[in-house]
C-alpha cells in the first residue's frame, strides 16, 4: 500500500544530466568526513553522530541525493560532478535504487557501485538506498553485504514498486519498509545507519494522513535513525508534519527533502509519479513561462531560496536534503544564497580523503598520484592496512594489477577527437610532444589553436599550487624536461593558507621541492653528473620502463616531502617519495603513454611511432630537494645539465 | 688444564674504583648502538657485524672491559662512569663473571645485572662474561635464557677457575670453554654473538703455545665469533700471536686486549694471577717510581699509546679492547691521544637510546622523564612494544608501578650529607625552597655557601641546552615557579648544531618551547585566567597529587614538541607531550619531594612540613607553545600571572 519509491523522485525522473565536464581539481572535502589523525572529533563518526553534532553546534549542513546513471560516460560526468558537488561540504550524499538498471551487480552504473565510488573514490559519506519488495530475503542480505564490504554505512531502507497489477502481501516476506528495517537490525545489529521516507503531506496511498504517520513510528521504531522527506512546496507543510511527528512520539532527527525546480518537463514528470499537488500560485508562475528554461530555473532558486530560509530560521531545522536530478546549477545556486555552500573548503590532509571505514586511519600516501588519487585508491583498495604516522619502509603492500586500472572512472573525461586536438593531430617528432607539454603548462593554445587543457598524467588543469612554478616548468618542459608531478619548497606556511596550506588551524605546512619528469637518456647522462654536486641535498629515483634504476636514496627509506605540525598534535606527513611505490607507480606512468596518447593514432602511423619511442627510450625521474628551508635548487641542478649537454 | 678466567684479569684484580662521582649528563652514543630508524645501517645489526662494517670502512673502534662492583654504592658510581665511557663512543662494553659474587643472581652487584643496566639503561652494547667450569647444564642453561631475557646478546665464553685442588674433567661435562661455546649454539642456535679468549703468549697451564693455538682454533670452529686476548707488554707478541692464528686457519677477528699501567700494586696482583712475565725494561722504569702512582700512570699512558699506534699501524688491527680496572683517566687518556675517543658524540635522537633488542624500533618518549631516562626505562621495560613514528593517543600501555621506582640504579648519587648542605639543613618557608631551586639554575652557592648541583628531579647538573633559558628561568624560580624541565623554542637549526642538534647530517630540528614546574595554587588561580588569552597557542595540562587535572588538550591528544627533518627520511618526531603519560609522571614527580628531599628531615620537624605542604598544596604545570616559529611567549606567560597577582 506504502508506496515509498516515489520518495526517491530524481530516480524516476528521466531527466538528462546537464552535458558538461568542466573539471575541477580533486580538493578535499570538509570535517565531515574526515578520517584523519588531524580533525579528531569525525575521525569515528558514524552519519547519525555527525548529525548530532551539528545539531548542537547549530552548525547547519546539506546533503544532495544523486540517481546512478544510464551510460559509463554519464557515470564518469556524475563523478566528476561528486568531486566538485563534494567541494562544497555535503554533509553526506545518497544514491538512488534503479530496480531496472540491476542495482546491486558490478556494471559501472549500478546503484552499488556508484555508491561505492562515491564512498571510496571521492571521500563523500554516503547512503545507499535499497528496496525490498519483490525480493528474497537472500538477494537482500546479498546487498547488503555486499555494501559493507565496499565501505558503506548507511542505508536508506524503502519498499520499493510493487511489479504487476496483482501485488499482495506475501507471509513473512517484504512487504513495507519496516520489514527491511527489521531485517537490517537483525542481521547486521547496528553496522548500517538506517533513514527511511517521511511524507509530509501522507503517502498517496496511505489510508490517512494519521494512518502514515504510524506507519512512520513504526520503522523508526524497528530501528531507523533519521527520516527524509519527500519534496513538499510549502514550509508550513513540513513544519505541522515535523511537529504531528513528535507528537506521535518521533524523536529522530528528521531532514526536508528540497526539490528546487529545475524546469517545467521534470516537475511534469515528478508530480505525476508522486501524485503530489503542484500549489496554483506555483502552477500560475510556470504555465506562461514554461517554455523559458532559465526563467523556470531562477524561479525555482528563488522558491526553494525562500523555503529553506523559513525551514531554517524556524530554529527545528538543522539540515536541507536536496534532491538535485544528478544536476549542480540549481542546487548550487540555492546553497550559496543560503551560506551553507563551502567557498573555502579546508582540506584535512593535502589529498582527498576516502570515506571507507578501512582507510579511516591513512594519513600517508606516496607523492606520485597525486594528480591521479582514483587510481592509487583503486590500485591500494585490497590492503588490509593503510600506513598512518609513518609510511615505513617495508610495509608497503602490493599494489593492484595494473590491467585493473582502466576501468571507466579512471579513464580520461575527453573523448578522441578533443584529446587529437590538444595533442596534435599528428605529431613530427619529440619536439611535437615537448609542444604540448608546455602549452598544457603556459595555458597558451598550442599551434593549431588549441588549449591543453588535460595530459595522460593528469585529467585536470594545472593545479593553483603548481601555478607557482609555472615560469620554470614552461622553461623547462620546452627544452625536453617533461614535467608530470611538481611542488614548490614551503617553509612553514599558516595552514590556512588558500593555496599551500591544509589541516587545522593554527598549524604549519613544510615541503621539500619535488619534481618528476620523462627526459631522453641524454639528458638524464647529463644529469647524474650534475647530480654529483648536489650529493646529499638532491635525493633522486631515475627508471626507465625496463625497471632500471638509479638512485642515491639510503637503502629503501622514504622521504617525507609534505608534513604540518599543529597546535596539541603529533606531526603529519601525508606525502612522502618511495622508492618502493614508485616502482609500482613508474609501469603506470609508462602505460599511459601508449594507452592515452599513442593508441589516439593509427599502427605504424609516424605519430604513435615518436610515442612509442619516448615510451622505450625515456627516463622517468623524480627528484627531492632536502634544504627546504633555501632557495629551491632544483631549477638550478636542470640549468646546470642544460648547460653541461651544451 | 687450560684456565681462562685469568684472562679477565679486572674480575680477579682487586684494585678500588675511582671514587670520584663528578656527573657527565645523559649524551647519546655514537652510532655503534643506534636502534633508530633515523641511523638505518646500525639499526639491526649484531656486533659481529657491527665489527665488520667498521673494519670494512677502516673506522678503528675502541671497547671497554668492567667488573662488577662490590657494593650498590660503588654500582651507582660503575653505571655512571658507563655513561662517561659510553659518550667517547665503545663499539662495546663487557663485564666480566664473578663466579663469588651470585653473578646470575638478581643482586644489584651481579655481573648479570650490571650488563642488563650497561644495555638497557645505558644504551651500551654489552658483552657477558660467563664461566662453565664446575656448574650444572641447567644452571648454564638457566643464566643463558636469563640474560637472553634481559636484551643480552653477546657472551665471552670462558672455562673459569675450577674450585678445589683436585678437580677432575667431568664425562660430559663442561670441562673447558669449547663445551659452553659448544652448548650456546645448541640450545641457543645463533641468537648470541660468541666471544673466546686467546693468550698471545700461549695460555701458562698449556702443554705449549702450540697446543694452546689448537684450543683456540677448536673454540672458533665450535661456533665463536670472534677472539679478544689476554693482556701482553710488546705489540710483537701480539701481531706474531695473530699471524700464528692465522696460519692454523683461524680467519675471525682477533681483538688485542691492552691493559694500560696505572698503578704499581695492580700490576704486581695482575703477574702474579695471570703468571705474566714483564719484561725486564718496564720493570726498570717502574721500580725506581713505585710510590708515585701519578708517574706511574703517565708512564702506563705512554706504554699503552707507544704499543696501540704500534697496533694500529701494522694494518691488522681495527679494533683495540681495553682493561679499564673500572677506572677512566688512565683508559680515557690513551683513546683520545689515539685519536678514537669521540669527543663530539653525534645523538641520533635527542634522548639516550636502550639497546635492548625489543626498545630498537622506539623513536618516541614523552617529555618528562627527559631528566630521568633510566626511570622511563625501569617504568617501561615490560611493554612489548615501543612507540615509533608515532606515540598515538591510545596507544600507551601501563607504566610499571611507583614502588618499583626505588632500585639502586634510580637513587641519588650523592650521600645524605651532601644532600642536606645542597638543599638545606633548615627550611625556613617555601621561600627557603624556592632558593634551592633558584641556586640550581643560576649556579651560584646557596646562603651556607654550597652550589647545588643536582635535585630531586635532576641528578646532574643543568644541561647545556636548559642555559639558553638561565637567565628567565633564574627569575621565575625566585618567585616560586619551581621549573623542572624546560626546552627553548627551535625553528629549523641544522642537526648538527652543538648544543640542540641530533640525528644525521644535513637536517633540520625543530622544538616547541616547552615549561614545567610546580606552583602554589593561588599561582595556578592567575595562571588560568592568563591563558585564556593564550588559548590556542598555549597548550597546558596542570595536575595536583590528588589527581584533579585542568587541560586545554584536544582530546588525549599527544603534543609533538621534537621533531627533525633529514634527506631521504621520514621525519622523527622523539619528544612528545602526551597527557595520560603526563599522569604516571605526575605521581612519579610528586613522590620525589617526599621521599627525596622531606625524607631527609626528622619526621614532625618544620622543615619536613613545608616540603610535605609543598607536595600536598603545590600543582604541576606543563606549558607548550605551539607557535614555534615566533619569539617563546611562556616567559610572556608568566609575567602576565605575576602581574595579575600584584
Amino acid at each position: 500500500m506504502v508506496n515509498e519509491t516515489q520518495h526517491t523522485c530524481s530516480a524516476s525522473s528521466s531527466s538528462k544530466s546537464d552535458g558538461g565536464s568542466s573539471s575541477g581539481g580533486e580538493s578535499s572535502k570538509d570535517s565531515s568526513r574526515c578520517s584523519t589523525p588531524v580533525l579528531d572529533a569525525d575521525r569515528h563518526e558514524r552519519l547519525r553522530e555527525k548529525m548530532r553534532r551539528r545539531q548542537d553546534s547549530g552548525d547547519k549542513w546539506f546533503s544532495l541525493e544523486f540517481f546512478p546513471p544510464r551510460t559509463a560516460n554519464a557515470a564518469v560526468n556524475l563523478i566528476s560532478r561528486f568531486d566538485r558537488m563534494g567541494a562544497g561540504g555535503p554533509l553526506f550524499i545518497d544514491v538512488t535504487w534503479h530496480p531496472a538498471g540491476d542495482p546491486g551487480s558490478d556494471k559501472e552504473t549500478s546503484s552499488m557501485i556508484i555508491a561505492n565510488t562515491a564512498v571510496n573514490y571521492c571521500g563523500l559519506e554516503t547512503i545507499l538506498h535499497m528496496t525490498c519488495c519483490n525480493q528474497t530475503k537472500d538477494d537482500i542480505t546479498g546487498h547488503l553485504q555486499k555494501a559493507k564490504r565496499l565501505g558503506l554505512k548507511n542505508i536508506m531502507a524503502l519498499r520499493g514498486d510493487p511489479t504487476g497489477e496483482e501485488w499482495e502481501e506475501e507471509v513473512d516476506g517484504f512487504n513495507y519498509a519496516v520489514d527491511l528495517v527489521k531485517h537490517i537490525r537483525n542481521e547486521f545489529d547496528d553496522y548500517f545507519d538506517i533513514c527511511v521516507a517521511g511524507y509530509p503531506t501522507g503517502h498517496p496511498e496511505a489510508e490517512s494522513y494519521e494512518a502514515d504517520l504510524r506507519h512512520l513510528k513504526e520503522k523508526v521504531f524497528a530501528g531507523a535513525d533519521f527520516i527524509i522527506t519527500q519534496l513538499f512546496f510549502r514550509s508550513e507543510t513540513f513544519l505541522k508534519f515535523m511537529k504531528d511527528c513528535q507528537a506521535i512520539g518521533i524523536t529522530c532527527p528528521i531532514i526536508p527533502g528540497i526539490f528546487p525546480i529545475q524546469g517545467y518537463h521534470s516537475l511534469r514528470q515528478l508530480v505525476k509519479l508522486s501524485k503530489l499537488e503542484v500549489p496554483q500560485e506555483i502552477k500560475d508562475v510556470i504555465e506562461p513561462i514554461k517554455d523559458n528554461d532559465a526563467a523556470i530555473r531562477n524561479y525555482g532558486v528563488e522558491l526553494a531560496v525562500t523555503m529553506c530560509r523559513e525551514l531554517l530560521g524556524s530554529g527545528l531545522v538543522h539540515g536541507l536534503h536536496f534532491y538535485t536530478l544528478n544536476r549542480e546549477v540549481a542546487t548550487t545556486e540555492v546553497l550559496k544564497r543560503l551560506g551553507i555552500w563551502k567557498e573555502d573548503p579546508r582540506r584535512p590532509l593535502p589529498w582527498a580523503v576516502s570515506a571507507h571505514p578501512k582507510r579511516r586511519v591513512e594519513d600517508v600516501r606516496p607523492i606520485f598520484w597525486a594528480s591521479r588519487p582514483k587510481s592509487y585508491i583503486y590500485r591500494t583498495q585490497e590492503w588490509d592496512d593503510f600506513p598512518n604516522g609513518r609510511w615505513g619502509n617495508s610495509s608497503s603492500p602490493a599494489f593492484g594489477e595494473l590491467k585493473d586500472y582502466y576501468l571507466f572512472y579512471l579513464k580520461s573525461k575527453s573523448p578522441r577527437e578533443e584529446l587529437l586536438k590538444m595533442w596534435g593531430e599528428e605529431l613530427t617528432g619529440e619536439e611535437s610532444v615537448f609542444e604540448v607539454f608546455t602549452c598544457y603548462i603556459s595555458g597558451e593554445p598550442n599551434k593549431n589553436g588549441h588549449k591543453v587543457t588535460c595530459m595522460p598524467w593528469n585529467d585536470d588543469p594545472l593545479a593553483t599550487e603548481t601555478n607557482l612554478l609555472k615560469e620554470q616548468l614552461e622553461k623547462v618542459n620546452r627544452r625536453g624536461i617533461l614535467t608530470i608531478n611538481s611542488q614548490p619548497n614551503i617553509n612553514g606556511k599558516p595552514s590556512t593558507d588558500p593555496i599551500v596550506g591544509w589541516g587545522p588551524s593554527g598549524g604549519y605546512v613544510f615541503q621539500k621541492a619535488y619534481l618528476e619528469f620523462f627526459a631522453s637518456s641524454e639528458i638524464v647522462t647529463a644529469l647524474l653528473k650534475v647530480l654529483k654536486k648536489y650529493e646529499l641535498r638532491v635525493n633522486y629515483h631515475i627508471v626507465n620502463v625496463k625497471g632500471q634504476n638509479i638512485t642515491n636514496a639510503p637503502d629503501l627509506q622514504p622521504n617525507a616531502v609534505t608534513w604540518g605540525i599543529f597546535p596539541g598534535r603529533e606531526i603529519i606527513q601525508p606525502t612522502v617519495v618511495d622508492p618502493v611505490s614508485f616502482l609500482y607507480w613508474k609501469d603506470e606512468a609508462f602505460a599511459l603513454w601508449i594507452e592515452q596518447w599513442a593508441k589516439l593514432y593509427e599502427e605504424e602511423s609516424p605519430s604513435r611511432m615518436i610515442i612509442q619511442y619516448i615510451h622505450d627510450n625515456y627516463y622517468l625521474v623524480n627528484l627531492v630537494d632536502n634544504d627546504f628551508p633555501l632557495e629551491n635548487c632544483l631549477w638550478q641542478v636542470v640549468d646546470d645539465t642544460f648547460e653541461l649537454m651544451n
